[in-house]
């Protein structure tokens, strides 16, 4: 069975995931003002999740964070080159350096089901492989004005099917689109 | 009284307004699907409208539709430079070489309440100049990887209220947001 591919990521209204150095205090900032126990889906996302995977410079911010937010979770690496990881980090993360589709079906060779792909570069390349099967982009209600996009070139256009959008008291929207494969 | 300033558009997934070429023909096939007599709100809008604001480029992709769609509704286009208007354009089309900012206070003085900017390098002037009060956005499922950017650079983070979201049967999102002055 081909493994679902799924990308849940924050975005501002102007398509940013981060501030052109990296830094997501504008989000942080967002998150400040959402209510206790609200996580936008993530948790009920997060629980479907079989592999992650995201680019190096992704799990190096999370690194930063101090703490690994992904328990238990096998968590892949993409990366050109080796990655040495800290004792301290779950023995459930991996490096590779294989292409999207490589990855892809090597982890549908290994029975995976639910594929959560992360940061920026890596969403732009599996989307650019045709790899992705469903996008929940949630906006943040700011203009950032320049930063690092969510999307980036394509071969050819990508149609998508709507399958919800919720606005939150907060000001949040979560937008749910489906890619025909 | 100070004019309301409104924008009204519809985007890409990946936020372009047109493809780099300026071609809408993606826009085109996907208001194709819309039922009839379905506009998503824009003859609402366009019936409240005193002034419609575009710049030089968009009223010369609006010329050569061949006809005019906007009757007898006051039509500003901005251009530095002097435009020749064709005899068969209603009277009430004018052209303006002022800032953003000179002309709003100039349709302010005017008594004009409600102003519609169109056009992206417009658009991204006045969303810069800190004079817009109200964006709609239309989102229309698809990714095209390049174009022209609804979005552009501004001095720094505007914080909106986002005051809407409905997803329409057809796969259109439209997101309403107000701009705190």
């Amino acid at each position: 069975m081909k493994p679902k591919v799924s990308v849940f990521i924050a975005t501002s209204l102007d398509g940013y995931i981060a501030r052109p150095n990296g830094d997501i205090d504008w989000l942080d900032a967002a998150n400040a003002t959402v209510p206790d126990g609200e996580d936008c889906g993530y948790d009920a996302l997060i629980r479907t999740v079989d592999v992650l995977v995201m680019g190096r410079k992704s799990y190096e911010k999370v690194l930063s964070f101090g703490s690994w937010p992904y328990g238990g979770i096998p968590v892949t690496v993409m990366s050109r080159n080796p990655i040495a990881f800290p004792d301290s980090l779950p023995k459930t993360i991996q490096h590779s350096s294989e292409q999207p589709q490589k990855l892809y079906e090597r982890l549908a060779r290994e029975g995976v089901s639910h594929v959560y792909i992360d940061g920026g570069n890596t969403i732009q390349r599996f989307l650019a492989a045709g790899l992705v099967d469903e996008l929940t982009i949630t906006i943040i209600p700011v203009i950032l004005g320049d930063g690092i996009p969510l999307f980036g070139p394509i071969a050819s256009d990508l149609s998508l099917t709507c399958v919800g959008a919720k606005a939150y008291d907060f000001g949040f929207v979560q937008l749910r689109y489906t890619v025909p494969r």
